[in-house]
This record gives structure tokens, C-alpha cells and sequence, in this order.
């Protein structure tokens, strides 16, 4: 079988995982019980954040461990600032989108801004809204568009924000983009979302990092773990195995991204231009590469691809239950497009064999397909 | 090391982890994908879900999976009614009673139900409470108190609760019950909270049940997993675990309370009158024991156990940060007992002798420090 759908999750990390196994056994104990096996869980946990915050920050943020990246894009959200206009992008994930419109239902005033084609924010139209509003209190943007892969270069735009209005906070759901793209958050992104299980550790476990002295309020409230912004008993392992994993990413992670990026130009030297528009552009991720078979349905292609020992999405396995993508429609294309859409997303073990047999495979089926359509 | 925390957190069981790794190989995809393999993930999580909810319910419940104990009593507590009054107990834990301070703070009226002197609610005055306000609609009482291990009967309580006013929501928090207390949910009980790390699964895992109908909104909202209820990409491996985890003490459960007892009346037997107070009663559970060597430091006492290789705990290691317990202190102790407090929690694996020797040092490392402080 050839996995790429990397994108909705990863497979765990087998040294990851038997490297953390050994903490079930030693230190199992309660990291906030006073005895010295609990100080000692406590100081692991406290290794894995100080690693984590280091592969992305130089010092000028904390770490909440989260149960996943939506949590942790929930507290970020709903935790910061209680008034004034929230803004966001028309490409965001479920988890962020969702959000905002809980806001919205508060009656609190959100603003949704365009996308470029590719799904990256307008941002000649973002930073005119947050001119034209001086109310605006939040923006998020996502790194990485989990849907075609779009790069906002949040450092750059969270900058900018911040020369028209200071005291604006700034979130961006770095999910797709944390152990894949080689970035350091600069001092104007206030709060970033990340997650576990798309590095290859385990579901279960996310962080929210946040620019130090920001006052941020907790979202799950009880015994007052994690410096009291994120109560209940810490996942150790989830964490250990997180942090493991996200050493393993961060010793390549710069080859790696060239070697991906050799994926995806096989990929898209191979695809069949006459039956696929390619949305991602190559500006986007290249762990991640959005076609359409425009008039096919996605869903049809990936079934028969799946006979075929090749998994690949349909668009984000989070928001498999809509008919068609809102994010994709927010970058212009019309129904034909939307339909037809097919993501493939790479792992760094991903081989270049398994590309093309992956590319010719797809190909094969759309032109079946398309026959059988008589398209 | 004897190992006498078991209420802080327990160790996994090796069984449970080695059943359950595979899936981390075989069922790592996004359940929320529509591939086979996804689909697979999907049902691999409905059977945890059905096989936890045959353990305590006769299907008048649906389970909801959450990260956490405090995550399924932030849910029950903020999501299931938004107005009226909100009614608990000075017994709950953190992750309840930060929820009620939380709601006092938006000017919701909250009331604190008096306990008895085992840190059970007193349920005249819970009545009585009910009886004179009828504009309560949601009343918290936790099923086990996690520092007395005082026994609330949940299912009467409920049941008189909705005959004085059948609108009102019932939560508890089964968090120290669960797979400890031989207990089936009835009808009248709304909403229960549970957690996987207490019976030899993960931390980063637990489950709010709630009555089937029962309108629930989402506390983290995202992808809409969980049927809407919990966004977030399911924790697989830890479901897993925690189903496996369940069955092994839900085979052995009768037998494992009345073994429990044995150890608990080894304890208590042979503990010095003398010097500790013991706080629980015969009608609490065996698995948690509180006593108190008034005038003492239960601080002190846990550091030199440790030194003697036993831990125990001293209260709720959820809430070691605070001097000493307000629950403890709601059961009508003074001072010089709160201070005094050592609590030692058993599991299914505890031994006699385990047992015999902690009380055995528990008793000489209090005489020593009565005999140092001269008293």
C-alpha cells in the first residue's frame, strides 16, 4: 500500500514510540504529586517543551501542552481577548473556522478575508480591513492551507499587522506547517498552534506556544497544570513520543524539504494536465499537492485508487462530512473543480517510486473515468 | 517501591499497551476518512465506545471520548445549560469546582452544598436546596470524592433530584468509581465523567457519558468528531488502551472491591489510633483511605515514606499547589488535622504485605516526628 494522505495524519514513529515506552514503567507517576517520582515526570515534561520550543522559537515563547492542534486553536481564540473584531481567513481549518463562527454567534463582529487562487490570504485585502477597523483586537492566519498547502508568511504578515495596529494579537494554526517547513516564529506571532500527530507521534497530543507575558486565560479549567493555562493530568507519554518524533523531523528538516520537493516535481512533471487543474501553486508546501479532475468526482477517484493499494484525500479528512470544500470554493473555482479535487500529501518517507507509481495510477483511473463519463 | 497513589494516577498495564499497539501499525489513519482504512480506524472506536458503555450503562447512554476527566466535566458543566441555577458540592474536584467558580465569575448563581464529615454530600440540605429554588438546572455531585473516597449514591440522588424538579440536568464525576465501583448509570443521570489513567490506562484519555436525547453542545469545536460533540482527531491508540484497560477490571470488578476491602481493613486495623484521625468512613471506598496525624506535616510524613521507598499521597496531587485541602476542610476539620493528612490509594494489584509494611512505616515515621516535635 502507498500512503499519501500524510496530511489528515502520519504513521507513528516506531523509535519514537519505543523510545517513550520506557516512561510507562519509571515514570508513570503524576507529574504534579509533590514525591520526588512525580518531580521527576514532571522535569520529563518539562525537557519535551524546552526541545519543542527550540526547534521554533528563540526564547521569546512558552508552551502549553494541548490535547490537539483544535484545542489548541480553540484557546487561542476564545482565551486572548474577549472583544473588539476578530479577523481570519476564508482558508482556514475547521478548527479555526468553527471558532469564528461560534463568535459570530455571540454576536461578537468576525471577518472572514479572500484567498489568492492557491488558497494563501489576499493580503492587500487583509491589512486594508485591519487599517480601515480599528477595532480589530485578533487575526489568525493558518502557515500551512491543509487543503492545497498554501504558505502565508505569517512572520512577515504578523509584522505588518503590527505596524498598523500594536495591539492586535496575532495566532496562526502552524498544524500542517510545524516539523515540515524550516521557520523560526518571529517576536509578532503571539500564538501558534501545533500537533502531534502529523510528525509522526501519536494522536491525543498538541501545544499551543505563546509569545511569553501574553495574558492568555485557560480553556479547560480544574487543578491548574501547565502553569495553570491548561488543566488535567499531563500525557507524559503523548508527550515524550511528540517530543521524540519532533527530534527525528528537526535532525532533516531542512534536507528533508529539499527531498520533498523532489516528490512533488515528479508529481506534477507526471500528472495529466489535460484532465487535472493543479491548485497548489509552487509557492505551496510541498508536502502537500491539490488536483482536480474537473467534472470527476474526487470522492470516485480515490476509491478506485484505493483498490489499487494507493490512499490519497479528498480535501481534509476534518471536514469529510461537507459536500464540497469551502475553502477551495474561497479560491474561485466553480463546481466542477470542487468536485473533482484529489489531495496528495508526501511524508519524508515517502519514496519517489511510490510517487510515480502513484501518478500513474491516477492518471489511468481519471482517463477511465473520463471514458466511462464519455467526458 | 509500594506504590499507594493510586488515586493520583495508576500504572499502565502492559497488557492493555502491548494489545493495543498494532493499531499504531495497522489503524493509524484519520478515522474521519472516508477510505477503508479510515472507515476501519472509525469502527475500531465505536466498538471501544460500545464495549465502555456496556460496562456502565444499559444503553439509556451514548460516550462521548475527551482527553481528559476534567476536559468531560468542563463539557458536561458549560455545555449542557446556559442559565439558571448551577448546583454542587464543597466535595468535588478541581476540574468541577474551578467550572462553578468559573460560572460565579460570569454572574451565574452557583451554590456549594455542605458535606458530611466523610466528604459525602449531605443530602438533606442538597434537597432542601432544590426544593426552595426551583430555578436550578444543573446539579453537579461526584460519585467517589477523590481525597475521602466518600461514596455519593449517584443513582438515588439523581432519582429524588428529578422527583423534587425533573428539568434539572444531574452530572457526576465518576472519575475514582469507574471501573473501581461495581455501579450501573440509571436513567436519571444525565451526564458522567470518566478517565482512562485511573484504571491502568493513559493519561490523555477519558469519556463523558450522557443520557441518549440529551441536548449537548461541543466545548471544543473543530472538525465535528464525535458526532459534533468533540472535535479533534481521535486518539485511537489511547481509546484502545482504554477500552482494553476496562475490560480487565470490569472481568474482576466484584472480586476486586471485596479483595480491595481486605486491604483497606488491613490498613485500618493496624494503623495507630493513637496518633492519626481517620477521616473516611466504612461507607467509602476501599480503594481510598484518608487519615490525618493531627499536628503533624502530611507533607513531611510523605517525604520520609518516600525515603523508605512508599508513596502516598497528601490529598489530590490535582491540586498540590494549595496549602491544604478546602474539601477536607468542608468535612469539618481543623487545622491541625488538615495539615495532618496522608492519603494512601490502592489497586486491584496492591498486596497484603504491601499493605502491612506502608502502615507498619506510615505508624513508625509519625512517631518519630510526634517524638521530634516533641508531643
Amino acid at each position: 500500500m502507498i500512503y499519501l494522505d500524510n496530511a489528515a495524519t502520519t504513521k507513528p514513529s516506531q523509535t519514537a514510540i519505543n523510545d517513550a515506552l520506557i516512561f510507562n514503567e519509571t515514570a508513570f507517576y503524576n507529574p504534579s504529586a509533590l514525591y520526588r517520582e512525580g518531580i521527576k515526570a514532571s522535569q520529563l515534561i518539562k525537557d519535551a517543551k524546552n526541545y519543542i520550543l527550540s526547534t521554533i522559537t528563540s526564547s521569546k515563547h512558552d508552551l502549553i501542552f494541548t490535547s490537539c492542534g483544535t484545542e489548541s486553536d480553540n484557546q487561542a481564540i476564545f482565551c486572548a481577548v474577549k472583544r473588539g473584531i476578530f479577523v481570519t481567513t476564508k482558508g482556514e481549518h475547521s478548527a479555526v473556522q468553527k471558532c469564528f463562527i461560534e463568535l459570530k454567534n455571540k454576536n461578537i463582529q468576525t471577518e472572514f478575508i479572500d484567498l489568492n487562487s492557491d488558497g494563501s490570504v489576499n493580503e492587500e485585502k487583509l491589512y486594508s480591513f485591519i487599517k480601515d477597523n480599528p477595532n480589530v483586537t485578533f487575526v489568525s492566519i493558518v502557515h500551512v492551507n491543509n487543503e492545497t498547502g498554501a504558505i502565508n508568511d505569517i512572520n512577515k504578515i504578523a509584522k505588518n499587522i503590527k505596524a498598523i495596529n500594536k495591539d492586535i494579537i496575532f495566532h496562526s494554526d502552524g498544524v500542517q506547517a510545524y516539523g515540515k517547513i524550516p521557520f523560526k516564529l518571529c517576536e509578532y506571532v503571539d500564538l501558534y498552534s501545533i500537533s502531534a500527530h502529523k510528525i509522526n507521534a501519536f494522536k491525543g497530543t498538541g501545544a499551543l506556544i505563546k509569545k511569553k507575558g501574553l495574558n492568555l486565560s485557560p480553556y479547560i479549567l480544574g487543578g491548574g497544570q501547565e502553569n495553570g493555562l491548561r488543566s488535567g493530568t499531563e500525557n507524559l507519554f503523548g508527550i515524550k513520543v511528540f517530543e521524540f518524533a519532533a527530534k527525528e523531523h528537526y535532525s532533516t528538516i531542512k534536507n528533508d524539504f529539499e527531498y520533498v520537493k523532489t516528490l512533488k516535481s515528479a508529481f506534477l512533471d507526471k500528472i495529466d494536465k489535460e484532465i487535472f487543474t493543479i491548485i497548489s501553486s509552487d509557492n505551496c508546501s510541498p508536502y502537500v499537492v491539490l488536483v482536480s479532475a474537473k467534472g470527476l468526482k474526487g470522492e470516485v477517484i480515490m476509491h478506485s485508487l484505493e483498490t489499487e493499494g494507493i490512499i490519497v484525500g479528498n480535501g481534509s479528512a476534518c471536514s469529510s462530512k461537507n459536500p464540497h470544500s469551502r475553502v477551495i470554493e474561497a479560491c474561485g473555482y466553480d463546481l466542477a473543480v470542487l468536485s473533482g479535487v484529489v489531495r496528495v500529501s508526501f511524508s519524508n518517507k515517502t519514496t519517489l517510486e511510490e510517487v510515480e507509481i502513484a501518478v500513474t495510477l491516477l492518471n489511468n483511473v481519471a482517463r477511465k473515468l473520463k471514458n466511462i463519463m464519455g467526458k
